[in-house]
């Protein structure tokens, strides 16, 4: 960087703080790529270690969620979820919870993105990209339930508007037989689907993959409207500009997937090149295949989207990876270590940008500087001075990539 | 075999008879193996076919289930769930449904068995054997549900022993906000978890592999109880077996493994050897992927496993896929096919085994017999000279393949 070059403005963000080994290099990494280069005096820095969110008696989550509402654009560093010796050993008064739920409500959370991250030059495991959407809400996550034994158990709906408002209809009834059994209610809310359908058809479009649609719906009938209303968006909105773009052919539907097929076609489509949205059981399960058939959760994405009042996209980054906590620990005992950050840069980078557009700040600046962040990374590696995952036993170590990086930039 | 030996004489089973591609495989190698070979009076036959379930208004599915009870031991050939053009071409009166749900209620089905298939000598994808245990009951399957729109939905269990009897509890509830939204309620009995523990354990005791056993049971905490039996009855009746057989050593603990890690587990896991047991749809879900990873459903297998009232087990056998349509059409237009019938063969050697074994009739000479034909199957498979999903373009056609097995047995 010439000495008279102005640093890029960063437009404002939510950056959440984690901890261990993945806190330990987004330091280096800010400290070393992002503050010689960019004024990040507009991030809103929040710190969400176990530590404090048990001082804070978890204020400190709820700031964060307020200011993602204003900001829309947030990256999180992969945070704790306290075990129980863990919360002996910090002197916590409890184990705070992970923080996905109340962010997914907070946001008004329709997906959660899970992309392949590829290295030109370097293969992981799928040739082209994939994209999953896993819808963030519904499911068997906010189910009621209780174990019980020999008994009846009913379900009853009772509607609040239209012409039958305030009728009770019976739902389900049944008689429990066993003397050990688990009775489970949940529901699944499908306004927001629509969103979705726009959202992940649009990246389909934009990046020309083929989309899927995945549920169980011939045994599971009540997923109906998941399907319904995915291929209403798409036939409507997106079908011809899908054959304009070469996609599809004319004449060629959206294809739906039963779930337990789409466990095989991740592994028989190795050449990548789709995309496929789901529940948000299905898509948890199924994002955790791609991400191991792709080499690991290091090279998956992790981004909440959500909505606001007034329609603009608010989106959380982060790694699909956890805080990387053996790896910390050799590094505190002074071993030398080798983590590849990729996963959490292309978080800071889908933030910055997603960040740049919305609130228009140094656009062009930004995107320059994220992509060429990216290139060279991707150099290195394709040069073999990667991180010892890709680059093997020469490969360099955690800080001697962060420098190397730093040094090209 | 020489002139004046004896034919082996089957013990009693039900053979039941599917259609298309499948069902033209398996009369030739009855008429070219078996019969030669076997004398197969024992066996009760019943046509499953859509047309015979028509013509019968599905008596023969009742009579298939009447005679397993008391037989015990059932081979199925892949059957057709018409589609509604097929109702109307073979005029049916109604697209009679998978007979799956009738046999598990009719047999008591504790687990479906899907184990990957070995060809010595030949590799697929795990090395060494991979089992699977998929609860045979519970889950969303027998789901009540309703698609609704805005309201409230809410639960009652009353408990019909004990202490609270008759009174009434609010398992859930719930306010629907979404104009369009599902509400889903269903059960998982327990009970029959104690028995699923023990068949699994046993059978991976018997092959020297490691047991996982899968749950979602971190967030959906309802499934607490099927690991708790399942830890109990390995603690109590296996652990000690396992660290003599030298599976496991001494100190070592039963491993729990989450759903969404299973299916990283089994991208990871090639090299084999161990077994995972999971609830119903997770099994559906993560068997699918399991046979993929081991080349194709062609080799897993696929036997329900159900319990008489005396304890004895009824187990029926088949293969994991369908009729195998695309290639019957192409027989039929008079083109070359080769379609590979181990998944069934396996069935079948699966079914006579269990038949001889619970009837003890000609146990040793049919073991004998079951343990030639694979051997023999195997052996062509290691020679070039097998089908052509495994041997190439030069392997055989289906007849061929079924007549140099004929000539070697």
């Amino acid at each position: 960087m010439s000495a008279n070059a102005s640093k890029i403005t960063a437009a404002p963000m939510v950056y959440v703080r984690g901890e261990e080994m993945t806190a330990y290099v987004m330091d280096l990494i800010r400290a070393k790529w992002i503050e010689p280069r960019v004024d990040t005096t507009a991030w809103r820095e929040f710190d969400l270690r176990a530590k404090n969110r048990d001082d804070t008696e978890d204020q400190v989550l709820r700031d964060v969620i307020e200011a993602g509402k204003a900001v829309k654009a947030i990256f999180k560093e992969p945070t704790v979820t306290p075990t129980a010796d863990q919360v002996k050993r910090l002197g916590l008064r409890k184990s705070w919870g992970s923080p996905n739920g109340a962010m997914r409500r907070g946001w008004n959370g329709i997906t959660i993105s899970r992309d392949t991250i590829h290295i030109d030059g370097v293969e992981l495991g799928y040739k082209k990209p994939v994209f999953f959407e896993r819808h963030a809400v519904g499911g068997e996550y906010a189910a009621g339930y209780k174990n019980v034994g020999k008994g009846t158990l009913v379900t009853t709906f009772t509607p609040s508007e239209g012409p039958d408002a305030g009728k009770p209809v019976e739902v389900d009834s049944r008689t429990i037989t066993d003397n050990e059994a688990a009775v489970v209610t949940y529901h699944n809310p499908y306004d927001n689907v629509h969103e979705l359908a726009r959202f992940f058809f649009g990246r389909c479009l934009e990046a020309k993959i083929t989309p899927y649609v995945v549920t169980k719906k011939t045994v599971f009938k009540w997923q109906e409207p998941f399907w319904q209303i995915m291929k209403k968006v798409f036939d409507e909105e997106y079908k011809s500009k899908f054959v304009d773009a070469g996609v599809m052919k004319s004449g060629d539907e959206l294809v739906h997937l039963l779930s337990d097929a789409a466990t095989m076609k991740l592994v028989q489509w190795r050449q990548g090149g789709f995309g496929m949205a789901a529940h948000n059981y299905d898509g948890d399960v199924l994002t955790d295949e791609l991400a191991q058939i792709h080499k690991s959760p290091g090279f998956i994405t992790s981004n909440l989207v959500g909505v606001d009042e007034n329609g603009t996209l608010i989106k959380e980054f982060e790694a699909s990876h956890g805080t990387v906590a053996d790896m910390d620990e050799a590094r505190l005992r002074g071993e030398e270590t080798s983590l590849n950050p990729l996963g959490m840069v292309e978080g800071l980078i889908g933030a910055m940008n997603h960040a740049a557009d919305v609130h228009n700040v140094d656009k062009e600046r930004t995107l320059a500087f994220t992509a060429k962040m990216r290139a060279v990374i991707h150099q290195l590696f394709r040069e073999g001075k990667g991180t010892r995952d890709l680059s093997g036993p020469s490969g360099l170590t955690t800080e001697q990539f962060v420098d190397a990086v730093a040094e090209r930039l």
